[in-house]
């Protein structure tokens, strides 16, 4: 059955599944074409479905395969195979812009542009970026990292077209957990507004990171159990061929909900002003090609809703979506994963976070699709009532914690630092304008290692410090972490508690720390000649440090700040004084963080000491693992040895020449 | 005709614009109850629809009398008397939390709530606040001032009140224009999800601050034309009553269009889990209550949409609704403005911003919701294919604009500074990862004045600075900012420009500066003594300081840095050395911002010279005049010269004692 011929077609641009034009096969002449010959997306298009279907088995065999050793975005990317041969195939990129939203899904994309030899250095330093990287490839048109960007930039190169009467095609592929931002929201608003052409793929997997959360979820979920449609046609059809019109009445309200569903599809990206096709399986090549085609000859803006499924093709991925979200390596063979060694901080945080709770019926948990990453999924099964994922709406996620806190309750928020920033509005805003005792849980803090330059945690203590009433802690071990904790369910006002993507050291300083004052830091060693103030991950990396100088006679003092405000000035200013010289550590930028609030106190008090702050420098830090990157910038126990011991040895020069 | 007699009703919660129960009109017996006598929102619960219409008339023509004198938010409060009156009347507050998004438009709510008295204080120094505040009224139950926040603060309330198995309402009033946020939808796909009960009530007057934009705000305009839900009721009804049932096939495509249209309304926010009620006259108090009590008593959250109209009552407004948006003082009669002296920062920037459009097609301009306020209106006259006003989406402004750079467009994003704090994550993720070259035009920075807390444009050097790739300047004067914004357009990266609410000063240099240099500031004045480093409005203060401490005898030199980063190290450390003694001053607070980056640069260098940090110390600035603050921060001649001459006098004992 046609469109045309459509009976009781009421939404005019629904584009039916599986009701496609049928497409030639052509059977392969001899042998098949291979992933090795495909130089870039041009060669794609030449391709029969029979031939792009065998690429596609060759993608997923080679994705597995790398990841396997190297760890990384496995099951969105499995998922997103059929999409990204069916968008080569069609458009024609570099010309034609392609964003992938995430750009943990594109590594079909990656591999099909170019990009195949280099595969397997995926995520490694010096190697090629888990995500999408506009210096990487011309065909990463733009870079993303954080979820639900790619329709706003879309929107820019597609008006940039515009202006420019150019002809280029403009497409977004974005995931439905994406749709759970606010900013696609924002940006279809605007699209729909001016009718501007661009092309939105749904690649809709019914998951985020976790399941996907919220109402326009469910919504998909409706639209998504694709029978119905056909079915609800055939319904209405059915019972308004045997009616008499005095029986209309009732025929009508039996329809209803019928109709109400034909209409359904579209409705809520047609209010956004968008044409809506779909659902279509996004995992049949050649539907996927016939809708893009029809998307691509429309005018203003198109959502198309494919529908596919996470971890496609690869048993174990399909079988569990959220571990496969993005593994570590793991057994191509089994898909069993290498476990760790020891216990993460966000291992740490969940069991703490739970205490918390049984300990205390005002403690409430919130992520923002996290739960797994933040170490939340004990907490869900216990306290389901307390816990709330709110999806990826970082925004909300703190705005709401905010109502919460208002109304009495204590809420742990736990987002990444990298996606705090996201939120940094509403903690200044909402949260630490009314002083009201949020708890920030700041997972993957400091240098995130593989997922690289889009998902560093070298900001937050820069991007927190200033805001008037905020209290920014660094816990060294994890009794300190559960000492801020409680020290955060204790307070009038709200903390950040930040800690880093990695296994935990063991306790410093023995278990039983007892109660943790606010603002006040721990002298861990004494020394004379020069002090080592260090919080969070570097706490251990100056001890060690002093340990190297000792040994060369140089006797450090160790002052764990672990407030980075308020800064303990009364402990840090009298061991400034008293040893003559300082540095600071801090997995951090150097510019606005923790040495900077040395650089402050010392300044106010008029102390004047020489300071070296060591830190990371102002640089977009890329992907590589953690260890790397701190070796690299010297983070380490003989790099603020080097530091102390230059600093200490050019005391009488920079006295004498300077001041 | 009620509900359930409907013919053909087919979403079922539409509520049909005046279809309320009649309610009993009381006659007033002897003298009606006046504004005077309101002690509190209970006052209003045993009065007549016509006593309270009455206080409506006595509310406006108090805020028009007052805000004539003190400014304000006159159009917004003007359109939501009925809304107030009608919610304070039908809930219990502060049992029932009531919040105010944005909060402008909550000034008869502040009459009504206790501070008839108190009102002409409004927006001074010392009296009451323009937006709601917790710390002023146990009816403030949320403070709010920038966009979008009020659904997700009601979701925390409404989810702390049913963990507590409370019974109280929540009830968040919010605009059109704050419709088009992000953080809204986020909240809404939240509750929709929870099926938490909440009511959210749309005041709907089409307009944002300027005239509403957004798919949306079109939809909108489609369901507000209320006459066409009876209109398609009647058309279905008469088409099907004629109807044989040969020729249903055809009556069913004739009605198509009807069937759409009754379904319209309440699609958008059903797909996101909401009952929908309305569209309702937002100033019918009749009406109003009887959908407020039917939204009571449902279940799950709930949409009210009530039309209102910007400026209601007072024919200046309602003519003028932008320009009444947020005035300052004029004459009630008249509604003329008194008109500031002097060109103001933001007049500076649009006619600059046309210069550059005008010479440059690859310039467009961008604003969220901002156009006239950022000064902009110019621009979108003469460039309307370059000039874009995306709501109140700073997330998508930033995001769309590092996508036009992408494509080789310079847009300028002309957003206050206390706004793009909502794009900070844009900013870093999108905008300067990838090196975009985007020009932030950041209106509003430094003390904001009037609008207090929720506004201060105090924390921009701090959130921007570390970022790596970033640039951060500050114009001293109208021919700098043009210098600056020129140097924009020529950068590879992005660029920050930060400039006041205030009137800009005469130039301090001649008006033919030529072209800047990045990273390079400028010696204004040589001195032996102390050294005067300031940027932005803070470089004229320094002048007046240096001339101040002339007097006395001490030679101050001033420094113009111009640019917070790349600071120009080489001049700046070069006249500290000289000079022996720094203060550097800032209209910023003095947390991580301009005078921590000298600090920074100090320590590096290893040059030891006692600095004073001079800006806004680590607390919230209250409303008040710009003026008022910079007073009672001594960020004035007087101020800087007393600091300077501290330090100087200080030297030998600091010297001597301390290191």
């Amino acid at each position: 059955m046609s469109r045309r011929e459509s009976l009781l077609d009421l939404s005019h641009n629904l584009y039916p599944p599986g009701c496609h034009l049928p497409t030639m096969y052509y059977p392969p002449e001899g042998r098949a074409v291979g992933l090795e010959e495909i130089r870039g997306p041009h060669d794609l298009k030449r391709l029969s479905v029979a031939e792009l279907e065998k690429l596609a088995e060759e993608l997923r065999n080679l994705i597995v395969e790398v990841t396997s050793r190297t760890g990384g975005h496995v099951g969105p990317s499995l998922g997103a195979v059929e999409l990204a041969l069916a968008v080569h195939s069609v458009f024609s990129s570099p010309q034609d812009v392609i964003i992938w939203d995430v750009g943990h899904q594109a590594y079909a994309h990656k591999i099909l542009t170019g990009r195949r030899a280099s595969f397997d250095t995926l995520r490694q330093r010096g190697g090629i970026s888990g995500y999408p990287e506009r210096s990487e490839s011309e065909h990463d048109h733009f870079g993303t990292g954080h979820a639900s960007t790619s329709v706003s930039a879309a929107m820019g190169f597609a008006k940039a077209r515009d202006l420019r009467r150019e002809t280029r095609q403009v497409v977004a592929i974005l995931g439905d957990g994406a749709l759970t931002g606010g900013l696609v929201y924002e940006a279809m608003n605007h699209a729909g507004q001016d009718r501007t052409h661009l092309i939105v793929i749904l690649n809709d997997n019914s998951m985020s990171i976790s399941p996907n959360v919220g109402a326009l979820a469910r919504y998909l979920a409706r639209v998504r159990s694709a029978a119905s449609y056909r079915g609800a046609k055939a319904r209405i059809k059915r019972i308004l061929e045997r009616v008499s019109p005095v029986d209309l009445v009732g025929a009508i309200e039996r329809i209803k909900g019928s109709i109400k569903y034909l209409l359904l599809p579209g409705v809520f990206f047609e209010a956004l002003g968008f044409t809506y096709l779909g659902p279509v399986d996004g995992h049949d090549i050649t539907a996927l090609q016939e809708v893009l085609r029809q998307a691509r000859d429309l005018d203003g803006p198109v959502l198309v809703h494919a529908v596919t499924r996470k971890g496609r093709g690869y048993e174990p991925a399909e079988a569990e979506p959220g571990l496969f979200h993005g593994p570590g390596p793991f057994d191509p063979r089994t898909g069993r994963l290498h476990r760790g060694d020891g216990t993460t901080w966000s291992q740490a945080f969940g069991a703490i976070a739970c205490d918390l709770a049984a300990a205390d019926p005002r403690v409430v948990a919130i992520t923002a699709a996290m739960r797994d990453g933040t170490g939340l999924s004990e907490f869900a099964r216990r306290f389901p009532d307390r816990f709330f994922d709110v999806g990826i709406a970082e925004g909300h996620a703190v705005t709401f914690a905010a109502g919460l806190a208002a109304a009495g309750m204590r809420p742990l928020v736990a987002i990444y630092s990298t996606l705090l920033q996201r939120a940094y509005d509403q903690v200044v805003h909402d949260v630490a304008r009314q002083g009201l005792p949020v708890v920030f849980c700041l997972d993957r803090a400091g240098v995130v290692g593989e997922d690289g330059s889009s998902h560093q945690g070298l900001y937050d203590l820069a991007y927190l410090r200033h805001i008037p009433g905020m209290t920014v802690a660094c816990p060294r071990d994890v009794p300190d972490l559960r000492a801020l904790l409680e020290l955060g369910l204790r307070m009038d006002g709200p903390l950040a508690v930040r800690y880093p993507r990695a296994v935990t050291p063991p306790a410093l300083s023995g278990e039983g720390r007892g109660p943790i004052t606010r603002g006040r830091g721990e002298l861990l060693r004494a020394g004379s000649d020069v002090l080592l103030l260090a919080v969070g991950t570097m706490v251990e990396v100056a001890l060690g440090a002093a340990g190297l100088l000792e040994k060369e006679g140089i006797r450090a003092a160790v002052i764990d700040a672990r407030f980075v405000k308020p800064l303990d000035e009364a402990l840090v200013l009298a061991w400034a004084a008293r040893t003559g010289h300082v540095v600071t550590v801090e997995e951090h930028v150097c510019q606005g963080g923790f040495g900077s609030a040395v650089l402050e106190a010392m300044a106010a008090a008029g102390l004047r000491v020489p300071v070296q702050v060591l830190g990371v420098p102002d640089e977009h830090v890329a992907h590589g693992s953690r260890r790397e990157w701190l070796d690299h910038y010297r983070l380490t126990p003989a790099g603020v040895a080097e530091a102390a011991r230059s600093l200490v040895s050019h005391r009488q020069a920079a006295a004498g020449g300077e001041t």
